[in-house]
């Protein structure tokens, strides 16, 4: 059941409402309170940028010290980069919204995105949150999903039902996140929520496991953002004894339902990647170990000149050989690595399949989805990255994005 | 008098000719052959790219067997990811010279540029060297230089002259690279020639450390090529004894001059930069060790985010911020970090330096040259590299190369 994708769904225990603080853009909405029934179990993680932004700081420090009621979103303004007034602007973010809802600073969790180096706004901010108080709703996701947005092109949402302990649970979740994708730990931003009581450490380790596969496997543009976050929230609405076995079927259907959710949303952020006309897959095997996969499998998604031929649809395989070349594999033989486009052979023996036509290669290119597939001829290791070609809006919206 | 900047010099003992063999352009001259006169030392370095191309391995293996009469250049086909077919086309490329001239084919080093997994086209290539043999001339650098260009716009020559053992020495080099730019041993193409005698040792040492700090030090793209090589030929036409003691007067006068024409070219190569509009100098100081420098340099210098506010002259330092984040500096203390634009101090104390204004920035973004300069307050290792934008002719460049 897990595999089959739904029409959106809502998370009993989860209200969203929204509002128009008027942070950065005009006429939409940039704020999102996300309410979470008492009793709520929430796990995280944060991106790894050392310039990590005041709301990952703050929002780590509150999970450590209490259990989330609410979180706290904007868009338009990352207070990253923002220094010692940067924290003093997202601890009163969260003084403000528990002031109005009588809860502890403590049990809010601020979440910012959009440009850095600005400080936040916190008084048209906090103007904001009766509005955003005053539509509380569990159906709300697809307006908080469209207010996160920054360059977003598309509002990124996805659910799951699973069967477990005799019930039918769902799991639902939104991301955001267009350009400075590279998450290393989560993504820009994604919240999760499921109705399911699941313990604590195995709520954040089924979420580090499904971050691993999904989020901290796709690649834009390679910039690691200052304000990656993946929250997963479980209500225990379900009603359901907390699941507390890992070996449990129960717990397994729980981690597949939530690895498809955060897959299809992960998959959601690349095909929406800044200036994306094409999803491309970059699958590297037999390679000596994972680390070694991955380095060349980022090398790929990361070459200006790769992303450059997929946006043409030409198959000039040649810039994927080049860069498998100069990835750092140490003493790598290149007769043993082959290469193809989707199931078209084009690289063996150190040089050209005799039997690759320039029409095959071009026939895989023309597709809006491609697989760059490459046998490195090493060992058993295999990943997957997911990117997205690299086009002219792409330079058009990072060089018009401030102004 | 290595300072002075000069009208470009030939070298006694090194002849150039030049024709239009057809290989991919038409009507432009494709290919250069280099005579060096009997006695001349060559030095030489490659592409680190696993993948290199069929005629670095050539030259590689003629270089260990004899000392070069000649150097063969073609343009329009880089011979790479060719298979034994390319191995066998750089050999009969060089046999054919070898025929036309008396020398063994081992005395030629073959080098290519162009677009990758195309089998040379040795038969227009052997057919286009009578031609360049009968236009051997001192004078014809300028002529090789345009011969040896793709996607570069204007030729790369330089020349220094240097006083050494009461003579006064030249030494005058050519590159090409304009794309596929970040080397890692030398850059796409460079040929260097002095008239002095040098030990074969000491010139190869005087080589590596000059192109460490030129054309190693430089990135358009991130992208290593597969056909990298850089070449220095010493004549000896001179009439001086070698220079033997690396601790002389006389040698640092070469190396400085050699240092000073490698730097030349090399920043020619990256303001040709594909679609370049910025000749941007990231530093790195205050780093642990010269790795860490490099390392936080680099990630600045490849972020496309950082390249599409440098192509848009937005003081976006926000992303700066987020490149030295991401960077893998282990433990880097955010509050010890400054960066400044050019003299304009931007970032300190873990945010935005509060005398820093956006018309400061501004005004630096709008130069033609543009410092970005990081301390990251760990240490004293320091380095520099020489980028360029990233900009819609970027892109425009490398979707159309091919087609």
């Amino acid at each position: 059941m897990s595999d089959a994708v739904l029409p959106f769904q809502p998370v009993p225990g989860v209200r969203l409402g929204t509002a128009a603080a008027g942070i950065r853009y005009q006429g939409r909405d940039d704020l999102a309170v996300l309410d979470l029934a008492p009793g709520s179990e929430c796990a995280a993680v944060f991106t790894r940028n050392a310039f990590c932004a005041a709301p990952v700081v703050v929002a780590r420090r509150h999970l450590a010290a209490a259990r989330p009621r609410y979180l706290l979103i904007n868009s338009g303004n990352a207070n990253a980069g923002t220094g010692a007034r940067g924290l003093a602007d997202a601890e009163a973010s969260c003084a403000a919204l528990a002031e109005l809802t009588g809860c502890r600073p403590q049990e809010v969790l601020p979440f910012s995105t959009g440009v850095i180096g600005e400080p936040l706004p916190v008084e048209r901010l906090a103007a904001g949150l009766s509005a955003a108080l005053g539509h509380l709703h569990e159906a709300a996701w697809p307006q908080a999903a469209r207010a996160i947005m920054t360059t977003d092109t598309v509002p990124k949402l996805a659910s799951r039902r699973f069967a477990v302990a005799g019930h039918t649970a769902v799991i639902s979740g939104m991301a955001k996140g267009s350009g400075m994708i590279r998450p290393d730990m989560a993504t820009m931003l994604a919240f999760l929520a499921t109705d399911l009581a699941v313990e604590p450490g195995l709520l954040s380790a089924c979420l580090k496991a499904a971050v691993d596969v999904s989020f901290n496997a796709i690649t834009v543009d390679g910039d690691t953002s200052t304000n990656d976050a993946c929250v997963l929230v479980a209500t225990g609405a379900l009603g359901n004894d907390p699941l507390d076995d890992p070996r449990t079927d129960d717990l397994l259907a729980f981690c597949a339902a939530l690895e498809a959710v955060c897959r299809e949303l992960a998959t959601a952020i690349v095909r929406d990647g800044e200036g994306a006309t094409k999803l491309v897959t970059v699958r590297v095997e037999e390679a000596r170990d994972s680390d070694e996969a991955r380095q060349v499998a980022y090398t790929i998604a990361h070459s200006p000149l790769v992303k450059t031929a997929l946006f043409a649809s030409d198959p000039n395989w040649g810039r994927i050989l080049a860069a498998v070349g100069r990835s750092g594999v140490d003493g790598l033989d290149i007769d043993a690595v082959r290469i193809w486009l989707g199931e078209t052979s084009i690289v063996r023996n150190g040089g050209r399949d005799p039997d690759y036509t320039e029409a095959a290669g071009r026939a895989v290119m023309a597709e809006p989805e491609i697989l760059i597939h490459v046998a490195l001829g090493r060992g058993s290791a295999a990943t997957e990255v997911l990117t997205c070609d690299f086009s002219y809006d792409y330079v058009r919206i990072n060089a018009e994005y401030r102004t």
